[in-house]
């Protein structure tokens, strides 16, 4: 029996993950309570959370709620209205959520990965239960980017989507520029200070962005996008003279997730890109997050802020509370459910995407380099822009290297992949060429 | 008989007012009939079109609706559900609004000078009648911060706003300064090419930007604000070397709009501030309208888009059409109505506003001079941070002029009103003491 047919409009909600996020929610849910219930019209009674290990000591007090450490109780209990799903992974979260629909819970989840993985699955188990998932806080975090695709640009057909969607490798970027660090030093110290996780390899390598690009892609496009879809590539190859360099040519590198309308299709990739230095997204900077989205009737739009960490995280996550609450959430999602008979876009064929490119090579300070290269490249119709390679000092022993940048004219990904391969058999190259498009 | 109680799931509009932004409701209803029905799972009709002149040739076909000059129709027609409203000023908008509401029609508006001005006659109105009022194209035209305060940051206590809502005065400020032109000749430019109203008093004065911070300001803190309860500058009176001397000392003059808690009270104002070069704010250029906004949970976060136009503000205007048609929009505004019972965050006497100021004054190049200025500033507790008096050639004839800038540390509004005063009485001084605030 839930608060719908009991009536007396009071929320039983159940918290599954006490970590950051999980006890950032339960501050708002104990500091703001008036407020909420202002908001909302209703009472709120946090009745369960589920923790891994009872006994650790929590920022928070969990005074009146069960401690739970096994989802049965919440499974058994008709009174629990709406499940706060804010663990992480895709097991055993999927299997929950999935239990948790059926037993006729709604949910609120923060989990980007297992949305991405398995969110069609999970959208029709909540269609089949008449139950709503509301997903504010897997996207961005404190920004609300869902909202704004799903209802404020709802009478605009989306043009294109660019975004910095992982906060990490933006710090990372940032700093080694602001500091002339390298990859390594900052990453250690984002470690040290608890910025960066243990093992950041999601978040360097573009995996956390392009699962928040996919999110993002399928309610701005209607497209359903797999990981294997997207143009993918980290920032753990980056070095410290590519930002430098990048900035004397009037650009800064940011780990940039795009999806946009070209020729009717969707070109979608998440790369280190350079962006012009007096764009918003050139100039965000830190851990921010930034979205610029552009529709056809509002014209671009930016959204800026925290886009991780404990509190704009909980604020997006009780801002669905609140929504839920309200009744608001419900329509929203049945909303949802119908755009998605709506025309996917189909996707650009990775080979077609069109972008200016930047190139940079370590190569052997020796005759006919240069001339080897601009000939691969102009066999594959790559036409060269600007070429720029500085005087090395002339050394005895060990073969001298010098450092040549590229930036090609607009050309395909196809072309550069086909002449990076040939590049790649020459001799005088020493490492691989380091290949980021440019944004215009 | 309206929609719900016919229960053929179609909704009967009226639009009244066909300028621009009525065309754009137009353009997007005919254009994005199936985005519509499938985000709301309804139909439409526009039934109705409001028009001043019947004869006159509009850029969009009202095929299909009746055009009319007098709302009496729409008042008769008991099948009419919503009126959308965009024409402007206070009557007949307010009286209209009023008799719509009690035939029993729910409001959308973009009527942002009739909201500021009886807002609370209108809520309490349409309270009474049990209706609805939507306003997301009243402030800052396509930006979405209306749905951000009241539903994406509803778990948050607001700290600050601090906003360009203004495009018109933007645009002269950015242009000023990109081009090397007097604040004269872009006004004449941007009336030309139609950005500019032929009378833009409103506009340059900080009379609309201080409308729109008054509904934004009662929604973040509850507070109602009167105009004259805002500090509030234009900026008519600055030239070209303000903008200069501020960007040689590493701040861009915007006319920013602010509402920021103080020691538990609100300083508001609206007022051409320094802000520091490398700030979003300062890189807001051209007629692009920004709102950066603190919540305690979410941190800060910034929305910045088109402010104004055609299309984002009927882009706007058809998200509230489809919030409302969706059965969110009444959801919201009895959440609002609500709201309205928390405490009002009291205001902090104008006086007691405490920021760094810039003064400029114009000034006669003879011994003492400064002396005199630097005097009167000490007398009233006005510490100086920096005086930048350039070299001015010697010249025959005329007394010479010197053109002084002085940066102040933090002091307060009423120090500076009362020293204000006694330099004004300087026979040193030619013409007034340009004083802005700074933001820090």
């Amino acid at each position: 029996m839930n608060s719908e047919s009991r009536g007396d409009g009071k929320l039983r909600i159940a918290l599954v993950g006490c970590g950051t996020v999980g006890s950032g929610v339960i501050r708002i849910l104990r500091e703001s309570t008036r407020l909420l219930e202002l908001r909302t019209g209703r009472t709120f009674e946090l009745r369960y959370v589920v923790v891994r290990d009872r006994s650790k000591q929590r920022p928070v007090s969990l005074e009146g709620c069960q401690v739970i450490t096994d989802v049965d109780p919440i499974l058994r209990d008709s009174e629990i209205d709406v499940v706060i799903q804010v663990m992480g992974g895709i097991e055993p979260a999927r299997t929950r959520m999935l239990q948790f629909l059926a037993a006729g819970k709604d949910i609120i989840t923060a989990n980007k990965a297992l949305l991405h993985a398995h969110g069609q699955e999970l959208f029709e188990a909540a269609s089949r239960a008449d139950k709503t998932i509301c997903f504010e806080a897997a996207v961005a975090g404190g920004i609300p980017i869902i909202a704004t695709v799903t209802q404020s640009l709802a009478a605009n057909r989306i043009l294109s989507i660019e975004a910095i969607l992982n906060g990490t490798s933006n710090f990372i970027l940032s700093r080694m520029l602001d500091c002339g660090q390298t990859y390594e030093e900052v990453l250690r110290e984002a470690q040290d200070r608890g910025y960066a996780e243990a093992d950041p390899a999601m978040d360097v390598d573009g995996t956390d962005a392009a699962q928040k690009l996919a999110i993002l892609t399928q309610l701005a496009f209607g497209t359903r996008v797999q990981l294997t879809d997207i143009v993918r590539q980290g920032i753990q190859n980056l070095e410290l003279q590519d930002l430098e360099v990048a900035a004397e040519l009037g650009y800064r590198i940011k780990l940039l997730a795009t999806s946009k309308l070209a020729k009717k299709k969707l070109e979608i990739s998440v790369q280190p890109t350079l962006v012009r230095s007096d764009r918003a997204i050139a100039q965000t900077n830190g851990a921010d997050n930034i979205v610029a989205i552009e529709g056809d009737a509002a014209g671009l739009l930016r959204l800026s802020g925290a886009g991780a960490g404990q509190m704009p995280t909980a604020s997006a996550v009780v801002a669905d509370l609140i929504d839920y609450a309200s009744g608001r959430a419900a329509i929203t999602f049945k909303s949802l459910l119908r755009m998605q008979s709506l025309e996917q876009v189909p996707l650009l064929p990775q080979e077609e995407l069109s972008r200016r490119y930047y190139l940079r090579m370590t190569v052997a300070d020796r005759p006919h380099v240069l001339a080897d290269i601009a000939d691969i490249l102009g066999r594959h119709e790559i036409s060269i822009s600007s070429v720029r390679q500085d005087e090395t000092p002339e050394d005895e022993g060990e073969e001298a290297v010098a450092r040549l940048v590229i930036m090609t004219h607009r050309t395909t990904e196809g072309r550069l992949r086909a002449a990076d391969q040939e590049l790649s058999s020459l001799s005088s190259l020493k490492g691989s060429c380091i290949r980021l498009p440019v944004s215009d």
